[in-house]
């Protein structure tokens, strides 16, 4: 089982009890998140060794963030602190019909000021087979992009395993730089491909259709343009609202096309960090199964998550691959 | 947009946490609400200027519900303080086939002895285009009963359009008066009818059917015999239990029979105050949209307020629109 | 050890969390109590067997009331129900010079239409030895002071003992009635007197110091008087605020002044109820020790009380006694 | 409406808010229940009088667990107490395809200790009509299995209804004897038995399928085998998951095969004590209607204690009915 | 009674339960407060007329923050948003010699990028007769200290009362300029000085001791340099801790020294606003009361605060003037 | 800074809210700790490398417990796991002149089957300089005497500091063994003792007096008994109650007889721990000042302990060095 680094911003999330809004609160609920450090945290959790490298505020919020990640299981030895604070977002959780909203307090974060220079990527790597970015941290900051580039340097010097997820998230981006471009050169460092017909079309600029001949045509254009990359790994989400979810995944691994059964979630506890929850179970899976089972795997994850409070998929992988056989029947274990 | 004038008792709210009884719980949630005042905080959430007429405890806890009111962003110029105490209910929330059970506190409140002496209704009324008045408060006292015939009197003097949603309770109506006569008095100073086949029978002493026909009928019938009414507005709700409901809205405005598609909740949050959304969406889109939109918004309204805790609907126009357009996804806002 | 009789309104007390305002709040804590209940139910916690006669509401309110009484180990085969509220007030809680502050809800409770033939006071008390009444009780309703004069004629019937504390709340006593004559007629029924000098001043119409002198005075005057009263025992409270008391206690017995050491409570945890404490404490003390343990026993419950939260003395005889043999390091107990 | 004893070991149930786990919580909230107590439980909240027997800690545990019993109105003269802990469970619940987990400390509990010579079966079952018993207790221990012989004896003595519900729990059962054979003497004193196909075969060493047929011919059997036993009830779960449950009862009482139909509970609250609430439904079926309504009752009973927090069913006979006569619609009761 | 306007940010302040450390906690209270704001809610609730000017995050947390004011009876028809987030701290409660904690997220708050055309000074300040200002808004930003001279100006232009409270708090100030320049220019604006020897030799740049002499010398002095400023008034804290706090008042009024005894809080609730519930007390005890009576009353006003939870002052004026009046006995209230 | 291991059982405590009793609620509050366990946490958050030893359930609450003492940043590569489950207690929190009361359920529990062979010591003590060990070890059971007994001869191999706080707990030693015999044979593997005069009469059989001289003969005759223990360590409460306490040190350390200030905690957050946080005070003293600092920072660590939440003492090495210096003013640190 490969050693795993992650590397992105954590973020406190804050949010009133049930389904209040704050201005009907005087208490919120929080939790230490972020997409990359839920990947880890997953991966902790599942027996994977993992480091999670970010920048926390020098207070005793940060030192919190620190303490949960040390909970998770997760090596923090990469973490540094800066005199800024942490990121937070506060989150008014929707329901049915009715979608939750999410004011973010991060762009002067603790995480958005990180430069190369305040990590050591060649000591954190060390005997270390994975790493995990997504499009997130490039987004934030020039120096959060930087930063990146040099852990994903350092990662293909090492000859590791690199999962991209370049979710491109357009109301981030306010450092003047060009997403796609940035985007673009990250991806020549990645092995492994997260994401759908959406990304893909916005990094290649093409058009193809969401359909499964339409994702099978992408992911071949997109192997071809970046050979590093070997597998596209996309997951589906069928309809469904804010309560109710409806999801499945589907693979092009250059050899085949293949997908699961979708899993019905008829009552979501808490969709923030379903998607993390999915890639962490991409990469266990990569580690230990075909590329069916993985994709199996990785959509049982996912489906578990919506169950879990919280931003970390806190299940564990017997209870992963229990619904991967089919067993979906909930029942009390004694 | 014009300024609007509700009238009604505020009440207190008592529940245990979650699905609890009252007897297996030393905590109780509260929310301050009153069908007319949900009406009113739901019109001022959506923008407009909205006073509300009330009479409340001289003490912390009349007190405290000003300060709702005044959070919601209601003028409370026109409440007035009694010494006698605030109204109250306590609520267990049901379940699935299980009903949710209310016990009342409310026979001697401070609202009970309003007078209409304690109402200024021409300095209260300058300048608002619209008065709302339900059934619940004739029933409640006999002051309840003038206060609210003289605020009728003045919104006819100015010219008002006066919606009525004359809600028969049986159970409250015990000060010796005849419930339909009064109803039928003061429907004589209402322009806008909220109500179905039953309320119509109730008052015209009718036996129409509720189908489509039977509605349309009632509703023509209704209008002929209150000429000063022009449309009626009714809602729907198709079978469901405590924790789901499928609603849609159909309305009768003189001239043609207009329905909406049916919008689903299939888990609802809190049911209180679902009428009043209804009755709130219905008095926003007269100020605002055409018919078929206008009742589109209220089923709208009143779905989103099965997703809101408290007896007020605190979505925003922009959400409600966003159903109306036909977005039920629920996806989240960043 | 006496089977004891209470009687007296259960009400429900709702409070914000810690010290805060209902204003600030959307939770409330509750407990049911009253001063006759709590006298019930710490004695019924040090072993007694209690009866306890009231009426309570026809609902999940009362219903719960009665669930309590029965957990506390109370009998509560002498409750009754009527279909109105039960009584209850809210208690914004203060602290150091800022007082707690009240408002009742208990003008037109289940209890204030309690009438002498609901209750079976023969029945009840049969194989009982004790009875307690308050001055509260006849201050509520023509009704409650009707029954209760019927359960003193019981009482006297079946020669059980009889303790008064007829404190005199002024803001009660509305339904016509002349508090004095009504007060003293009910003493002459009683056998132990609770109260002060200020207490017997209100009856005796005199003017007697509360030193100890007047104390004695006073005490001897009421024994004169009032044939069937053998003792006089009074709380006295030195200073203090909201979160500091220091009490102590003093008797007339017929023969002695008696009076105990201070006990201070630096850190008050809940004041309401350490009155009923302290009567719960000298009905337990007058069945099993002599009046100088007595008074002990009783002010150190009374002291005890402060510490505990909610209006019932849930402390054991065993922690009493501790503290009357000068234990109060309040070391853990494993 | 006959006495009813119960028998069995009380549990205190700790479990994290909502749907996080352990590691996620710094609270607990918690239950006290046990399958005999909640039969038992429920049963005095539908009016009947119970005697619950069992062994609790001689400490502030033990204590609040019988406030707790008090409190459900359960008679409890027959609790003795023991120097050793009570049992508890932590459990974290689940949702949808997500399982509960249970975590057990009850091996070496109060209750496990029991013994014969501390329950006086004579004086307890003096006057009742009714003994209800499972397959847990003898599970537990030597000295809880011999206690409940006892007990066994005399209701055959005084000629009571007997209540079986032998649910075999593999992982009790460690005290070395025989769970077959235990349960088979046991069977012997039973006269009505709860249990579906599994439960026979377990005991009669029998292969019956578990469909209609199958369920007739091994009830069939079992009557022939234990002469005593004259009807056997069985609950059918029809797939569904940790949040939604679809429910049935059937029958067959020796004469015809009956049963009910399925209820569906598509948002579960508590799925805890949903046998016992059927069980509890049933026996006080038995004592009330035929046994086609019986059934329909007790499906209903246990459907609505889905809707319930907590391990007992706190709805009211009248609660039931409403459901047995079709209403589902969980209308507001005000 | 002069209408008032108050400037300055509002901040939410996040905490963990009693004396739970962030690292301890998943649940954090919230409260909206600001010296400034603190000061404008206090008065508001003695029931002056206020209104609040400021910049609040246009999002739900804003829309929290308005709503808070509006429920302290704040106008806010003068508070702007902007497109970034509302400033927050997060504070650890300390105890006895535990210092409390406080972690800052306020350097790029939607406050600090408020510009002076943004506010319409000469609108807001119709009919208003006082304006409170503190040294913390011009530490802020240069936009805030340059928005804040602007008010300061038309105070001036329409001849109103100015309090300055020039608290100098050394970790703000970051944007370039010299806080003793801006403050000073700032004090010529003044007509009342709150503050003690510490802040006067901040500012005059004296070395005056901080005893009575002391600070009567400072003050002459500084209305020696200041001519608009005709009073100066202290507050003074003898030892304490965090649990614990003795305070005092004094005053030189240009022609006497005044001084208030001590009072003793021994149960600190809540310290934050304790300086501003002082401010406002002094504003209404100058708009009321001779200066003597105005130290008391502002005193008292701080004292009580500190049993009160949140930012803002919530006891009403009898409650202050009855500590003025020496009664600290804390009685309850019925 | 010498790397520290402890070795001891981890419980989980349960208290209810506040001061609230058991049978008063219906959630408890939790912590993991342990006496030894809360030296390491403690030395941990001083900036110590810190391993625990111990043995935790293998379930969910074994696996939250290992997640609690990770987030303290303590190794728990040392933790083994057993099929049985976690010890812990119910804790009822006093007040004043009312003991807290704890219940245990630890006899057997998963540390207390832990054997010799599970514990890899000479691993373990790699590079490790200090050990400590308290006499509740010992008195658990047969295996963990010996378990700890093998550590001590490791540490003594390795020529390690060990520090014994030899507890002797009367209610534990449940296992037939002689504490006095098995508490002096590992004094003889220790360096340094943490007791008072109570505990070395105890061992050594004395009647020394408590006194200063008591404390210095009792101190002197201990260190000729144990040549290998060089210097004692005790810690002094000075009456107080459940709410306030007053504490120094004192130390014989061969040469001088040292003695610290007192210091009052007149408002106790929390008692339990506040010994293991003298003895991690200590600990870190030891390894970093003189002795006279040492017991300096010993007592104010044990002082600022009674402030905080929990089992574990969460203040920072700085904010101990603050009160050693004098500054027990506990104002706000922004």
């Amino acid at each position: 089982m490969d050693k795993t680094v992650t590397f992105g911003e954590v973020l406190m999330r804050l949010s009133p009890e049930g389904y209040k809004k704050i201005s009907q609160s005087n208490k919120l609920e929080f939790y230490f998140g972020g997409t990359e450090m839920n990947v880890g945290a997953s991966l902790a959790n599942f027996g994977n060794e993992v480091k999670h490298v970010t920048c926390v505020s020098d207070d005793i919020v940060g030192q919190a963030a620190i303490g949960t990640m040390k909970r998770y299981g997760i090596n923090t030895s990469g973490v540094v602190k800066r005199n800024a604070p942490l990121g937070l977002y506060f989150l008014e959780v929707g329901a049915v019909m009715r979608s939750s909203t999410i004011a973010y307090n991060r762009a002067h974060s603790a995480f958005a000021g990180i430069q190369p220079e305040m990590v050591n990527w060649e000591e954190i790597m060390e005997g270390a087979g994975w790493f995990h970015w997504t499009g997130i941290t490039p987004a934030i900051s020039e120096g959060a992009w930087l930063t990146l580039q040099e852990g994903l340097k350092q990662a293909r010097k090492n000859g590791m395993n690199v999962t991209a997820d370049p979710t491109y998230r357009k109301d981030l981006w306010n450092y003047g730089k060009d997403a796609r471009r940035i985007l673009t050169d990250m991806l020549e460092y990645s092995t492994i491909f997260i994401g759908g017909v959406n990304e893909i079309n916005e990094i290649l600029g093409t058009t193809h259709t969401s359909d499964k001949d339409g994702f099978t045509e992408a992911a071949k254009e997109l192997l071809e343009r970046f050979p590093s990359i070997t597998k596209v790994f996309d997951k589906v989400r069928n309809g469904g609202n804010a309560s109710s979810q409806k999801i499945s995944a589907r693979a092009w691994n250059g050899e085949e096309y293949l997908e699961t059964e979708a899993l019905e979630v008829a009552h979501v506890v808490d969709r923030i960090g379903t998607g993390d929850a999915y890639a962490a179970g991409l990469i266990y899976g990569l580690q230990h199964f075909d590329d069916r089972k993985t994709i199996a795997f990785a959509n049982a994850a996912c489906a578990l998550k919506h169950t879990i409070e919280g931003d970390v998929n806190l299940v564990s992988v017997a209870e992963v691959l229990e619904v991967v056989e089919g067993n979906i029947s909930g029942r009390i274990k004694r």
